[in-house]
């Protein structure tokens, strides 16, 4: 196989015997092998029909089989995970033994014709296999996955075998357009992608549950295991060797004081050096204590990895900012963590974020960003995935493609804090478990019932008091409300929070010390207001929360590949 | 200003005073204010000499300025971090006092008309000021970034400042094409994203130095301070709960026997229950201790966040080959760690990596994929970041653009291992300081020999002794090679690794245990070759390797922005 690898002109890389039917062109779903993706034959316009009579390969896992005729050939539902849809697949028996062909969960890859089936039947084109190239095969007695119905809570503990049913597919297909739309907005706007460190020295909030990133247990491991094997010199090595040091110094004493040759004195010196080398080798090893590094009874950080505490990271705002501070238009899109011991359908202890940060820009600015961010995103998913949109429709929120349209087409509402909470406050039919006055932070009953109830679409709330939001956001002119913002969408409440960052040296110092923060983790933050400071701002999207919100999915363990929270993050 | 903020249509968010000359719309670089980024202004095709007469608003940092006309007016070099070039600014004294416009570092955002420059100057257009809107001010006496060439190890010790010199910003711009141009390539073959997990309870190679992820040195600090502001009950405590309980206790068996009134019983056990309480609470107060959790002399891990050890991901490979085999084209992109105590210019302990892996494919598809891969990236960045690979020609590389040209251009060099080891073993001219037989993994220097020397091309080397490779690269039928494959190119040696996976249950089963690794972890691992199992391939790219490859720098601490090694994580 690899022994005939010949290096092919770079332009048939991606040649296919399919023909283009539109302006997305189909060679482009052709694959590095002969293979095509059943989405590019089925998801054509004419649903494939104008493909009768070419010669494709195909691989994929059987949905559904049955055989037919008396066993002389079986139907196969085919689906590659490129798209919702699968392609009728029919074999012969002359072709395969079909027995096995049938089972849910075969793999198979098999060359054949795409043909017209009979008129009436569902779908426009069907493969007639002409040849087997290759099974996997299943015990469909030990599957895990039977065709019934599996609820979402069953296969969160299979989450590597989830993505095989049509709810996990959909979603990760679903997810995989918003992360490529949301490049693609930034990068069409002029923003730079940065990719902000993961392990931080600082606390972005200065209040973060924070996971600590160490090696002290490995290394402690090791010592551990090594002082076994080669325990620690005894209190009698360390004397003799100090003898030996003592013995070499006088001779080198007395060398010199009988004025001995140059040669002479310098081979008793190095002998001399040898005895203390050897010396402050085993008074190293001596101090070896199995456990982790102590020091003044706690534990000695500087023997880290980094020399010192290092976390996992609550947000790139921060650094990035820095980056903002000179390419002036750039966004982080990457994982963030926080180790909270929340239980929520809302919380993952791994989630991802997108953080866009400009220069030369107030909050007026940053809502135009945001709303043009998510109304970019929801027209992406009408103009992408109306497919993988109806089967969520059809299956977990019968509003969710009417929402996404919504938002698309509706520009937002923008409400200050001060007014939200008035509105709040005059709601009559209603009883909050929440109290509602100013100065409190909305809890997400409020939010939902601004956006839900209220405006019937998504609300940008601005101004909020300055205690309840974080020492980096700008101070007002009123003194009592910083320019942040927060938008609201309905099914998910927050969706996206954001300010304008406070660029003047002397507010931002006086904040941090307001607030009880310590100034010298900041001095780096504080040289951004030193030198050539600028007005900017930004805001951070919760990618997992707009999943949600496209999708409908109700816990969003089911919208991330891998979910961690408290007690378990498999594989 | 925030409180004049009205929603505008999504159609005007990205309008422009500006007009497009090309098929790259420049109304694409506008933002979300008024600002227009000064790459759309001299990186037209134009150079910007049709955009004179314009009225724009630009942002930037002053790069270098001088008073002329005896003080009656100021040039300046505007960089806004959007591209290499600068803009000429023009202000007159009327406008603004000149004296602190001119200051290397200073931020100004200004207004004003786009004119041609008179007859035989550099530039096509420049800015004249009609109005400063804000300035950001820099004291030239203690800017950490003068004028003068700084190299590149001294700004590691300024990485908030350092995007602002012409090399990291180029560098973060060419970064930023080279992430942009993977996500388009993938998703224009039909691939989708997949976010596999950063905090992992698998180790991808078995052998890994990795970072461990914990809460329990946080938790132990929370309680050491509850402890002491609440300490845990004295055993006189304990001793007056255990005799309630049993007071209580004789109670209800005395009205037992007494047969007294169910009420009476009733009211007697909900004391006996409240009083087991207690002692259960106060018992369990009395087990805390400061310090870590242990169990047996160990650590207890099943106290810590996730109730088990977690690292950092060290690739993502694993994972995503659940989703391969359901979705059958996906690919990663994202942070990995390596906990090794490496000191070198290639090795960083946080870096990105790009893992595709494709169903239904062989080890030569996925050299097609590779070599069509890397050739995409070099032509992106010859067709988008000329600019930027021009500075690195002159000023760090002067082969870095041809370097590219060959790449896009030449069809890789594809050799066995066995092959490579009789061509290297052939080799007169050069002495290696590894000895070169077959069975050894290629060193550094041997890897770019065949790439530089012999080839003076690409090179992918395939089919490497089973010993020297992972467990779960396919057997070749010659039971002593796995079908593996490494992409080597000039300036860095191995660029991709990757391989065909063992998609045969008997066969991978045999290979963990013959490797000395234990079943058990990778039972879900085995599920994909136990459930309709798929002949399936993959590899991963160093994203810093790349960025390396392209710019001709030769530290790797110089291409990420936020650089973490032993002993280093600032911010």
């Amino acid at each position: 196989m690899a022994s005939d690898a010949t290096p092919p002109p770079i332009d048939q890389m991606a040649a296919t015997t399919l023909k283009d039917d539109g302006p997305e062109s189909l060679a482009l779903w052709a694959q590095f092998s002969d293979r095509v993706l059943i989405r590019s034959i089925v998801c054509r316009s004419d649903g494939g029909a104008g493909l009768a009579g070419q010669k494709v390969r195909v691989g994929g896992w059987v949905k559904t089989g049955r055989e037919q005729g008396k066993g002389s050939f079986a139907f196969l539902e085919l689906n590659d995970g490129s798209c919702l849809a699968n392609l009728q697949v029919i074999v012969d028996k002359d072709v395969s033994s079909l027995e096995q062909l049938v089972q849910t969960g075969t793999c198979i890859y098999v060359q054949g014709e795409l043909k017209k089936p009979p008129e009436g039947t569902k779908q426009k084109v069907e493969l007639r296999v002409e040849k087997v190239i290759d099974v996997g095969l299943v015990d469909p007695s030990k599957y895990p996955l039977p065709k019934t119905k599996l609820t979402l809570e069953f296969l969160r503990d299979l989450v590597h075998l989830r993505p095989r049913t049509n709810t996990i597919s959909a979603v990760a297909r679903i997810r995989n357009d918003l992360a490529y739309a949301t490049h693609t907005f930034f990068q069409k706007h002029g923003f730079l992608y940065v990719h902000t460190p993961i392990i931080t020295t600082s606390d972005c909030e200065g209040a973060g549950e924070m996971f600590q990133v160490t090696t002290l247990f490995s290394d402690s491991d090791k010592l551990e295991k090594e002082l076994k094997e080669n325990p620690p010199p005894a209190e009698s090595e360390i004397e003799a060797a100090k003898l030996l040091v003592k013995e070499k110094g006088d001779i080198v004493s007395q060398l010199k004081s009988a004025k001995a040759s140059k040669e002479e004195i310098s081979t008793a010196v190095s002998e001399l050096t040898r005895a203390k080398d050897s010396l402050a080798s085993l008074e190293e090893r001596s101090k070896f204590k199995p456990g982790l590094p102590q020091r003044d009874g706690k534990i000695d950080y500087s023997r880290d990895f980094f020399a010192r505490q290092a976390f996992l990271t609550v947000s790139g705002q921060l650094q990035v900012e820095g980056f903002v501070c000179a390419l002036s238009s750039v966004y982080t899109f990457g994982p963030t963590f926080r180790a909270e011991h929340s239980h929520t359908s809302r919380h993952l202890a791994e989630f991802w974020m997108v953080e866009p940060e400009m220069a030369f820009a107030d909050l007026k600015d940053n809502m135009n960003c945001a709303e043009a961010y998510v109304r970019f995103l929801c027209q992406w998913l009408l103009d992408n995935c109306l497919d993988d949109m109806e089967f969520m429709v059809k299956n977990f929120d019968k509003t969710a493609i009417d929402r996404l349209k919504m938002v698309a087409s509706t520009p937002f509402e923008r409400i200050s804090y001060t007014e939200a909470v008035q509105r709040l406050e005059n709601v009559t039919d209603k009883k909050f478990e929440n109290k509602v006055e100013w100065g409190i932070d909305l809890a997400s009953e409020h939010e939902r019932y601004l956006t839900e109830v209220i405006f019937k679409k998504p609300v940008i709330v601005y101004n909020y008091p300055k205690e309840i939001k974080a020492f980096y956001m700008r101070l007002n002119d009123d003194m009592k409300t910083v320019a942040a913002m927060d938008v609201l969408v309905p099914k998910v409440g927050e969706l996206i929070g954001g300010s304008q960052r406070e660029e003047r040296y002397e507010v931002i110092e006086k904040r941090i010390l307001d607030m009880g923060l310590p100034l010298e983790p900041y001095d780096w933050y504080l040289d951004l207001r030193r030198y050539g400071p600028v007005k900017h701002c930004g805001f951070g999207l919760g990618f997992e929360r707009m999943v949600l919100f496209a999708t409908g999915i109700d816990n969003i363990r089911d919208v991330i590949p891998f979910p961690r929270y408290p007690g378990r993050a498999d594989l």
